[in-house]
């Protein structure tokens, strides 16, 4: 018996080859109608769609690999989603791997999306990324690359983060307003570019309401709920004063509410705390934690739909480098709010 | 030029053909610093991997692909993570898709594994999954199949589950202990067997402590915080008496927990909560959520040594069914513990 084609298909039904394959390929620009009628007319006709050697005629997988840290973290994941809602909508397929904060993880899903042929990779580089041949391999290969967050810079490529100083600005602001001066402020002892600007948001915020900036005041260790503890337990021992605390994120900052609670210290009477990345715990614990939201999903969306930019504009030639910057959202509840 | 083969570098360093092979695969038999001399020998003779190659030959990407509702849920991300640890340290890659609890997802995520040629597919079904098509095919492609938590039973797969009933006795077993009597269970409205399982050791453990099983305790919904929430609402309006609660799954005894606080109950003096999962922020929330463990970096670990045993028997031609339950874990927090 003779395969069928998709040139009988589009024979059968009057319509152009064109057609038949995008149909069979759920591209949006083909009708329901239509994609039905093809669908229809090929398993009437017992066709059988071989996908691996229609992507290596067409070049194309309509799968888009990314590469984020761990999408345990709300963050991540979040912005994933957004990702997936648009990417979905238009007939792309979302593979993810997780780089677990390490460089080799990291290349290796590379190495296993450029393997499976994806038509681009979204990445999020993990903190020990500090040799980018992966990454020179996907440019060199030609896959459309895009990053969010955490990004290369000396790359130059398209990307979608949020404005971190401005996040560090705000939230700091936030507190002043709220009638705290003496505001510690946590933060990272890596060179990380985000944790960096949003100590820089905070230095600012302070200088543009004329509080004095205390070298005392600001505390670098490796970020997490322990260390956020930690630093409570030794600013205690070691009698430092303040009234208020900006942790660089949103686990930290949770570290030093449960040690603050366990001093039975009056959150946010006595000391007022807020986090950063709106990670989901905070609104479901007590005192409710205020933090810096990055609108991950809007994020996720920007970044697909640059996505599909790069692919159009590779149809038409054009060239244009786009590096989106979203403003950060402040998110006020209990644990800084003095003043209603 | 001539082109450069693995049997060059196999004369170059007088080893075979095999060891070099493997040794670019990264295989786990083959000793570091034969990997070593290997990849400095396969750069100096400049030697370049043709991956798609050597996987359409040896019919193996060593890629996994794992197919799970949503990331977001700690459930899964952390099965998940046990899963990676496993597989990775064995020179496997992990690539995951989430069906976001539709099956239409699930589907274009089993189709793009299938393209990719995974090595094996690692699923968890979505709750609309009642068409198991896109199952058959990984079937019928010889593609080895493992199911964990939410399995279909009908296919008779391999698979690694929890104990579910087990836990639904255990955590209503613990409230009794602690003294309550009166206790609500908040159960699913659909057909699903696991938390029907919960819903079965609740009924037993009553009765086995003879107390009376009181339908009016029993509320089926569709799980959430917010049906937690209303859950308790309705109680009290409705007058309905009870001095504990046992919910289905974490965010749903969140709700009730949320819901209780604001109306000034006591917790757990007057009333004791406990949830099903161990999600991140019960630990994180005041007071910290009583809850079943489910192992879950053990069932991901699980999950992979079982497929890594089937790839064995596979070679040695064995075939025997393994299904793997686990055992629940209590996790007692002050959200039910009355007496210490």
């Amino acid at each position: 018996m003779k395969k069928v084609t998709i040139l009988d298909i589009a024979k059968e039904l009057n319509v152009t080859f064109s057609t038949v394959a995008r149909a069979l390929n759920d591209h949006p620009a083909i009708s329901a109608a239509t994609k039905k009628a093809v669908r229809e007319t090929a398993e009437r006709m017992n066709y059988r769609q071989n996908k691996i050697a229609s992507s290596l005629r067409s070049g194309r997988t309509n799968v888009i690999g990314v590469v984020v840290p761990s999408l345990r973290v709300t963050f991540f994941s979040s912005v994933v989603a957004g990702i997936e809602q648009v990417m979905n909508a238009n007939g792309y397929n979302i593979l993810l791997y997780q780089s677990n904060e390490t460089l080799d993880q990291e290349k290796k899903g590379i190495e296993t999306f450029l393997q499976s042929r994806v038509d681009g990779i979204i990445a999020s580089i993990s903190t020990e990324t500090t040799d980018y041949g992966a990454f020179h391999e996907i440019i060199k290969r030609k896959t459309p690359l895009i990053f969010f967050d955490r990004t290369i810079e000396q790359l130059d490529m398209p990307s979608v983060t949020i404005d971190d100083y401005k996040g560090g600005f705000i939230a700091t602001e936030h507190l002043i307003r709220q009638g705290y001066r003496r505001i510690l402020h946590i933060s990272a002892d890596r060179e990380i570019s985000i944790f960096k600007e949003r100590l820089r948001g905070y230095i600012d915020a302070l200088e543009y309401y004329n509080i004095p900036v205390d070298e005392e005041l600001i505390i670098k260790g490796n970020f997490s709920l322990e260390f956020g503890k930690s630093v409570i337990r030794e600013a205690r021992l070691s009698g430092l004063k303040f009234d208020a605390v900006f942790a660089l994120e949103d686990y930290t900052a949770m570290g030093v509410l449960q040690q603050l609670l366990e001093f039975k210290v009056k959150i946010p009477d006595e000391i007022g705390v807020i986090g950063f990345a709106n990670e989901a715990f905070g609104s479901l614990v007590t005192p409710q934690l205020s933090t810096i939201d990055q609108q991950t999903l809007a994020m996720g969306k920007e970044v697909a739909k640059l996505f599909l930019k790069l692919k159009k504009d590779e149809m038409t030639g054009e060239k244009k480098l786009e590096k989106i910057v979203l403003d950060p959202l402040l998110i006020i509840r209990a644990s800084s709010e003095r003043h209603k």
